[in-house]
C-alpha cells in the first residue's frame, strides 16, 4: 500500500522542519533491520521530541497512515521492517540520558539512548544496568525494551523487562501516557508499562524509560573451559546449579561453532574441543574469588581438556571476546548465517543439542548451536551455502522440524528476538486459537485502526 | 445488588455437587478479607478444578452476575471483598502442587497452593522460590500473583511476578487459556500471562500458575542493628548499597515501632533505640561470612547501639521473629493498625521517615513506620483509638497528606498489597486521566460485561 505523496506532503509541512523526509534516499536508509526482510516506507520521522513524536502519530491515525517504529534498527527478526510502507517513525534523534539518580537507583532515558553508553554512564557512578544483549552497543534501550532483550547476564539478573520502572508511551492515536513509576515496587492498578515490553511496537511507541539500576557487583570472574563431549558440558551446568551456583553467565558453545572461530582466529586451545563454556561470577572481591574456585573444581571435576580463569573486567572481556567472535567466525566461513533463538525447558538442553546434531545430518546443513545454556536459550544457527540447488528447500525442513520438537518440548520459538517476520510463519503452530484471539482483542483495544506496525504477527 | 435466588440455585444444578452454596452460613465466610470492608456474596463457589470454575465463569458471564475471585483471602485492602454480591469464586480446594521439576527449574501449581508450602516443598529439593510476603504461611500462589506480592527478600530476588512464567487463566466468559511457557525466557508475542500479574481479579481468574525456580542458596546470614537515629540507620543503607552489597533482605523499623515490641518482648535490647535495621545475606557459605563481616564493619562505623550476628537458617529466624512480631506488638497497643505500604524513590526514606514523624505529631495520631528499606516500600501504620471523637476525620487527613506528600515525591500508594478497597478512594489522585482511560479500555476488552471484581479501582 503506498501512501498518497501529496497527504504525506501535507503532514510534513505541518511538522517541525528536518523532521519528517519522503525523500527516497532516506526511505532507502530505513527499509531494513538486520534480518533479511525489506520493504521501503513512504516516509521517514526523525522526531526529536516525545511532542513530536506524539504530533506525527495523532496525524498518522487521523488519515489511517500504517505506521513502524524503529529503535537503532539493529533487530534479527524484520521486526521493524515497514512490510506495508506508511511511514517509518525512528526514535534515533532521542538520545538524551535524562537522569542518573544514584540514590534512587534509576535511570530515565529517552527512547533512543543506545543501550551500552547507558551502561558506561551508570557504572561511572558505581551502579548497573546488567541486561546485556549482544547487540548492546548498536542496539537502543526503546528497542530492547520492544523485544525484551536478554543477554547472557539475563541468566542471574533477569530480562529487560525486569528492569522497567516506568514508560513514556505515545498510543496509537498519538496520546502520550506516563506508566509505572520510578520507585522499585508499585502495585498501583494493572502492570501497563510492562505490557509495553515485548509488544515489539505492536501496541505503542515508547518514548521514555525509568529503569531500574543496581549497585555495581565491584569484581567479576570467568572461567573458559573446553570439553570432549556436549554431554560432559551439561553435567558440568547441572553440578554448578546442583552446588547452589547461579552465576551471572553461563554460555556454551557446540563443535561447529568452535571449529569455525578456531579457524579464524588460529586459537589452538580449540582445536578438537567438542564443547565450550564460558562461567562468569560477580559480587564482592573475596567472594568471587572463592566461589570462581569452587566452580573450577566442579568443572575440572569432569576431565576438561582446558580450563582459563580470568579475575577482574580486562582479563573476563578476552574470555569474551571469544564468544562474540562466534558469529564472525560463523560468517566468515562464506554460508549464509540464519540465528534462530528458539529456548527450550532448562533440562533439555543437551536433548536440543543432540536433535541439531541429528538435524544437520539429516538435511545436510551444518548447524551451529551456541548460547545462553543456563536459560536454556540456545542460538541455533542453521548456516546455508545459497549457492547450492535446493537450499532454501532445505532450510525450511530444517526449521519446520526444529520448532516442531521445540515446541513439543514445551520450549519456544524465540527467548529474546522477537518474532518479527522471522517467526511468523510459525506464529499458529506456536500459539493456541484463544490466545491468539486473546492478542487480537488486546491490539483491538490499543490500536483500533490498526496503524502501528501492521503485516506482523497480529 | 442481589441475585437471584432461583436464578442461582439453577446454576448450582448444573454443577458438581458440593461445589456451589448458597448457605448464608457459607456466603458469610466469603464477605471479607484482612481489611475492614465486608459485604456479603450471594452464592460462594469452591471448584475443585479448572474445568468447573470455567464452566461456573461461563454461567455468570451469560447471566450478568458479578464474580469476585478470591485466593486465600488474606489480602490486606479489601480486594477480594464482593462489593456487588453476586459469586464469590474461591480456588482454596486447588491445592495440588502438580509438578517441581529440578532439572527445568520450574514448579506447576494449581491457583490455590499456600506459598509457604510450596517453598517448603521445593527447598527440600534444594530449590528456591524467593517470594517471601509477611502472610506467606496463610496466602496463596494465586492471591500473590493477583497482588504481584513482595516481601522483604524482593530486594534482591524481585517480586512475584518475576517468578511467573507461566499462566492457566479462566477469561471473563468462561475460556481458559494457557498464557507463557515453562522456559525461563520466552520472547512469544504479548506478555500477557504477566498482564493478568497485579490485575486483582479484574481481568481474569488465575487457575494454575508456572512459577521459576533458582537453586537453593546454601547459606544465609543476618545482622540486627540498633541506631540512636533513624538518620544514622538511613546512612547505613547507603552505605551498603555503595559498597556494592545487594543484600537479600534490608528492613528497617521505627521508634514507635521499637517501642511497642519492647513493650510486648520485654526485650531489653530496644529499650531506647531509634531505629532497626535487619541486613539479610545468602548465598555460598564463605562468601556469606565474608561478606556479612564486611557489612557488619560498614554498620559499626555508624556506632550502633548493638549488633546480633546470626549465621545460618535457625539463628536466622530468630532475628526475623522479632520483625514479625512487629505487627503483633503494634496491635496488643488497643490501638486499630491501619497498614499502608506506600512506596517512595529510594532517596527519599529518610524523608518519608522524617514526614511520618511529623505527621504523627501534627493529627495526634501515632504512626509505626517499619518494612522494606532497600525498596522504599514501607509500611505506614497509622494508629487509632476508635473510641475517642474525631479519630476517623483525624485518620483521613492524616492520610490524605501522607498520599499526597508520597506522590509529590514520585512515589506510590501501594507497593505490593495492591488497590483493592482500602485505596480506591485516592486512585484518581494517584492515577492520571489518560492511564485510567488506558485501564478502562483494557478492562472492557477483556471483561466486557464488567462481571470480574467489580466495584473496584476500573
Amino acid at each position: 500500500m503506498t501512501q498518497s505523496k501529496s497527504l504525506l506532503s501535507r503532514i510534513k509541512q505541518q511538522l517541525p522542519a528536518n523532521e519528517f523526509f519522503l525523500d527516497p534516499a532516506v526511505c532507502n536508509q530505513y527499509a531494513t533491520d538486520k534480518w533479511m526482510a525489506s520493504h521501503l516506507p513512504d516516509a521517514v520521522a526523525l522526531p526529536r521530541s516525545a511532542t513530536t513524536l506524539s504530533a506525527i502519530l495523532r496525524l498518522a491515525h487521523q488519515h489511517h497512515i500504517p505506521v513502524t517504529p524503529r529503535g537503532a534498527g539493529h533487530g534479527y527478526v524484520g521486526g521493524c521492517v515497514p512490510v506495508r510502507g506508511g511511514i517509518v517513525i525512528s526514535v534515533e534523534r532521542m538520545r538524551r540520558i535524562r537522569e542518573i539518580h544514584p540514590r534512587d537507583f534509576v535511570a530515565v532515558v529517552e527512547a533512543g539512548v543506545i543501550t551500552e553508553k547507558l551502561q558506561s554512564a551508570v557504572e561511572k557512578r558505581g551502579l548497573f544496568y546488567p541486561p546485556d544483549p549482544a547487540s548492546r552497543a548498536d542496539s537502543s534501550i526503546s528497542g530492547n525494551i520492544a523485544t525484551n532483550a536478554g543477554g547472557p547476564r539475563c541468566l542471574k539478573y533477569g530480562v529487560t523487562r525486569d528492569y522497567v520502572l516506568g514508560l513514556q508511551v505515545a498510543l496509537a492515536d498519538g496520546t502520550l501516557v506516563r506508566l509505572g513509576s520510578r520507585t522499585h515496587k508499585n502495585k498501583t492498578g494493572f502492570d501497563l508499562a510492562r505490557l509495553f515490553v515485548g509488544s515489539e511496537g505492536l501496541l505503542g511507541i515508547i518514548t521514555e524509560a525509568t529503569l531500574k539500576l543496581i549497585p555495581l557487583p565491584p569484581q567479576r570472574a570467568a572461567l573458559s573451559v573446553g570439553y570432549d563431549q556436549t554431554s560432559t558440558a551439561a553435567q558440568a551446568i547441572e553440578s554448578i546449579f546442583a552446588a547452589g551456583f547461579l552465576p551471572c553467565a553461563l554460555e556454551i558453545a557446540d563443535e561447529f561453532t568452535l571449529q569455525a572461530a578456531q579457524k579464524y582466529t588460529g586459537n589452538p586451545m580449540l582445536a578438537g574441543c567438542k564443547a565450550h563454556l564460558i562461567v562468569e561470577m560477580d559480587g564482592q572481591q573475596s567472594s568471587v574469588r572463592s566461589e570462581t574456585k569452587a566452580v573450577e573444581t566442579l568443572v575440572r571435576r569432569l576431565n576438561p581438556r582446558f580450563v582459563r580463569r580470568a579475575l577482574g573486567a580486562a582479563e573476563c572481556e578476552k574470555i569474551w571476546e571469544l564468544r562474540r567472535v562466534f558469529s564472525t567466525s560463523l560468517k566468515s566461513t562464506g554460508l549464509t548465517k540464519m540465528n534462530e533463538d528458539v529456548t527450550v525447558p532448562r533440562g533439555r538442553l543437551e536433548d536440543l543439542l543432540r536433535f541439531a546434531a541429528r538435524l544437520q545430518k539429516r538435511h545436510r546443513l551444518p548447524i551451529a548451536c551456541f548460547g545462553h545454556a543456563g536459560d536454556g536459550n540456545i542460538h541455533v544457527n542453521v548456516m546455508l551455502d545459497e549457492s547450492q540447488d535446493g537450499f532454501a528447500a532445505r532450510r525450511d525442513a530444517a526449521l519446520n522440524e526444529l520448532f516442531a520438537q521445540v515446541l513439543a518440548w514445551g520450549g519456544v520459538l524465540t527467548g529474546e528476538h522477537g518474532i518479527g517476520l522471522a517467526k511468523k510463519p510459525w506464529w499458529n503452530q506456536a500459539v493456541p486459537a484463544e490466545v491468539r484471539q486473546l492478542h487480537q482483542t488486546i491490539k483491538r483495544a490499543l490500536d483500533p485502526r490498526g496503524i502501528l506496525n501492521p503485516g506482523k504477527f497480529v
